[in-house]
């Protein structure tokens, strides 16, 4: 940190205890068994395979060392990002890493370091107490199971972008059915096998319903006619498909325009189990977290988890039927791209549901953190700001992620709210705490 | 302010009269009588609701005391942001409050301080006095009165929204009768009426024509056939509206594309009417402000003016045609969105006739006056910046949104060109004058 | 530069020899004969026509220095530009100015001044030492002569838009047969055609095939028969064409969708020679310049060379299809606008191929290069940033370019990497030297 006041700041923000309302994390796995878990994730291999390293280090077949020397071997040219920093920190703070830099020759060090920590019984235990973690929300598959975790600490969330985006895969389906006990057929069918999932999530504790969103989705209302027949066509007979959702004609009935749909009935379906969900999120009174704006396998050949894009054309104006149909549903909303923050500030300003929700992946780095957390304070209420979340896969990364954030958070309300004396340093933490925890139990009921 | 140099320029931008370019006083009511008038503007009843407060306070039964502790009673949740410290300003300029933070608390001695200050006599003149104000633009409906107010310090504008997007309505066209005279039924009698509009406005003072606009609209000049066609069916007869206007036709012969009209009379009576506009604006050599990227009613159940949003996805090269067709008439440019920004800079770069005017609404906080002015005092010639304007409904917001502005101001001209040794500190205050007062002056003949 | 550890930074970037990936360098005419050459660049006569000079004294007839006097008598309307910066520091750098700030009254000395200066014989040889220069990229036409100068300080670069965008026109396909020996009429023949560019711009040493892109192109696969077809219509039977290219259907059958072609001939051309390029780049081992997002003669009635602009609603998701298809192939991409930028930083993050080029055209000024430049230093691999180009017409704009570069470099390496000590001083020096040098050598093999 660049001056004292950032410094007090920031360690006044790393003692409140983190409630993290968004991550990957496996409640059964949670923490990372090899240094392989943690340069696994896709950042790294991302970053590395985009500097130049092949992806045979990737396969299954290479042995763990290997893999993270190779990762390592390559981490010189990356390490000007702000993931390598997370890598520093994990090594630092979790391994007992020393060093200025770390380098390919550090591999079997920092392995065997890890093998040490990570094998320790309880480690998961020593990483919430170092992460002063209190409890972290899950990213769950409607049929996951919800048992054999604490769900105080382990917070279920039901994603639901295979339901919306992959029921014409006969799979999912037949998981529905296995998950809910309905065939689903039917809109009437479908809307029960729902009405189950929400149930037992609830009942498990969940906090949440989220999904992931590609920039050119439209979320309209469509008629449970329209959605019957689109679901019939999608579970079976195709001749009836064909007939039914033929041509410009179909789109241009669901919703007075073809630009959102794609004309089929996979897209109808789409539009119907949204706009099911979201009825749903008020039935049970959820949060609907929106992930806007992803586009999947641009980069065909990518590393896994590293093929997904976007296209930065996509507004929040799509979603103003769905905002105003649903008053009493919250919605957090994450945008990828930091151009779309203006608008994410200004609907939040407007719409009382609409609330702004961490820094999503593509913008989850201080350039963009920095810039959106400043527009987010200067025109949308406190009280509606979630600050951050992690999306962690493994929780050793919760820690350095948040030091990020906080660190950003820490300068921000030095240089914007201390140094000009609009909020005393006693307010300004309060503000910290507002954005890291108090909105989080608030806005999720935790 | 954070350093001495700033404050020394802050200083002395502060000792420059206003003439503020833009605002919706009303010239026969221009101070606020009550603390209702300051708290019952957008900006505070938006938060307020968008923090969690019903609009039962904001119906007209409400008395006004109540409704002023229904918003200071939300304002806790929305301290942080600019809007708040508007409020603070307020407070402490106008009503002697010397409290670090506004509160609930504080409603009855805020209430009753602004009554005793605003039923003095000569208020209007101290606002004017404690605001350096010289004069300030208004925003007049096309048949206000514009008679009983000093034309010298309340400029009349000419808006004309309603004449482009609301013809349709037999209520404006009634309105445009009485106005004129002229009952318009066709292009050539609307062209009359226009016409006597400019006129009376011009031999009244009027400095400029205005006009909001949403982010599809795309003017192109079309054929007074086509316009004739379009009056006729809006003004009249509804199977000749069907029979000319019916199809993608239509759309397609106005501008060899649909994209941009509705086919539909009213979307061709739009192009044809702001066409007009701009050639009237060239005759009665007016500049013509335009205020790009409203939509209107977004939020259908918002809060009175709090309903309004956008689709950040536009672009000026919509308006190619309209600036390579009118090389006479000056545009003041007003963008809703920072993204825009560096389409205004580029285009007030190379186009004579577009100038960037101001920071509108959704981008009138720091976070992006700084950034849109950083890059327009890099790239755009100093005598074509229009630096702000107020807005303001009521004249006690002209001062603190002025000094919101200064200051952000006074830090760019310090950073960008004092330490940098690019201008000494009076040339500094030169340029800042420029963009506060002499290209007011200039742009608009004052 | 506002704090020393900027300054030491700055001045040993400055030590950096340069080798400048793209300029317009005319290898045989590569430094100014005039004042006249410096201020005729497109850059001051734009301002100076957009602040209200007239095109009168751009005129062929008007003596040089009369223009010059004309541009300096308007220069005082942008000195708050950086535009103005560079010429400033030309005028310093190598006209001996030693005044705070140039105005008409200068136009005698300097004039005079630049006549003596850029008449000495080794002035070349002046200006590379003074700036650094090791090598500068030009940018040929297809039928340019690559003889006359060396090769390894002018190295050569095949610019292609006028066989992309230009092939209908005769001249263009004259000029492509007199280059060439073959005469273009169908696919096979134009391959044969642009295999024999690329053979000798390979043998002359070209390092790079470039092209400027409008912000609706998207470049996709087309069939060697759809484009031997569009090509014989383009290049003979106008009745064919009409046949083959008549409506919608033809762009749909291309593309699966009408909306990056214009439904003609010439857009399926476009499509089928830029895909070609791309092919011949993999085979030649060039990287593929492309520079996104110009509309050309948006201002009619502009300065030469000032009428392009933009319409800033594009996307990199377009080429999608182009970085899947040439893995082998190294795309350097310019972006024409600042909110493109986070594209540009994921899809580097994620694509091997793609990697960031410089700060293009209405992006390269100190207020778009930071916050761009800082946006790729946090999240794109350090080997893959090519940091700047100086897109000079003449030598004498290499330093005062580059030097606004290496300042802001300088300020960003200080602000992220060496007071949050992430780089010692010496390793952020190496940081910038990749921007500055390393990355264009390892990239363009120079």
């Amino acid at each position: 940190m660049s001056d004292n006041l950032s410094r007090d700041l920031y360690s006044a923000l790393c003692a409140i205890p983190l409630i993290d309302p968004h991550s990957h994390i496996d409640p059964i796995s949670p923490v990372s068994r090899s240094l392989d878990d943690i340069l696994g994730y896709h950042y790294y291999t991302e970053l590395a395979h985009s500097a130049g390293m092949s992806q045979e280090p990737l396969r299954r077949e290479t042995a763990p060392r290997d893999r993270v020397r190779a990762i390592l071997g390559h981490m010189g040219r990356f390490d000007n990002t702000t993931q390598y920093s997370w890598f520093v920190d994990i090594a630092r703070e979790f391994l007992g890493f020393t060093g200025e830099r770390v380098t390919v020759a550090d591999t079997d060090a920092l392995f065997d370091a890890a093998q040490r920590a990570f094998a320790q019984p309880d480690w998961e235990k020593q990483v919430f107490a170092k992460s002063k973690l209190e409890a972290i929300f899950l990213t769950n598959e409607f049929d996951d199971s919800l048992d054999g975790f604490d769900a105080s600490k382990y917070i279920p969330c039901l994603r639901t972008d295979s339901l919306v985006f992959h029921l014409d895969k006969p799979k999912i389906r037949e998981r529905l059915a296995d998950a809910t006990g309905v065939q689903v057929g039917d809109a009437q069918s479908l809307r029960k096998a729902i009405w189950k999932l929400f149930a037992r999530f609830k009942a498990k504790g969940a906090k949440a319903c989220a999904i992931s969103l590609p920039p050119d989705f439209e979320p309209v209302r469509i008629a449970d006619s329209e959605l019957d027949r689109a679901i019939k066509a999608l579970a079976g007979d195709s001749t009836l498909a064909k007939a039914v959702f033929g041509g410009v004609q179909f789109a241009k009935s669901i919703a007075g325009t073809a630009s959102h749909a794609d004309e089929s009935p996979l897209a109808a379906v789409s539009l119907g189990v949204f706009w099911m969900l979201a009825e749903h999120c008020r039935e049970f009174e959820l949060p609907f977290d929106l992930m806007i704006g992803v586009n999947r396998k641009v980069y065909e050949a990518g590393v896994y988890q590293g093929q997904d894009l976007f296209d930065r054309r996509t507004s929040l104006i799509k979603y103003r039927d769905l905002f105003n149909a649903f008053p009493e549903v919250t919605f957090p909303i994450s945008v990828l791209t930091s151009g779309q923050n203006q608008e994410l500030v200004a609907y939040s300003w407007i719409f009382p549901n609409v609330i702004p929700n961490g820094h999503w992946w593509y913008s989850n780095i201080p350039a963009y953190i920095r810039r959106d957390l400043g527009e987010r304070l200067q025109a949308v209420p406190k009280t509606k700001l979630i600050g951050y979340y992690s999306d962690a896969y493994k929780l050793e990364f919760v820690l350095p992620k948040y030091n990020m954030y906080r660190r950003v958070l820490a300068e921000t309300l030095a240089d914007e709210f201390v140094r000009p004396k609009r909020f005393s340093e006693t307010e300004a933490v309060a503000l910290g705490k507002r954005l890291l925890r108090d909105n989080v139990r608030e806005v999720f009921g935790v």
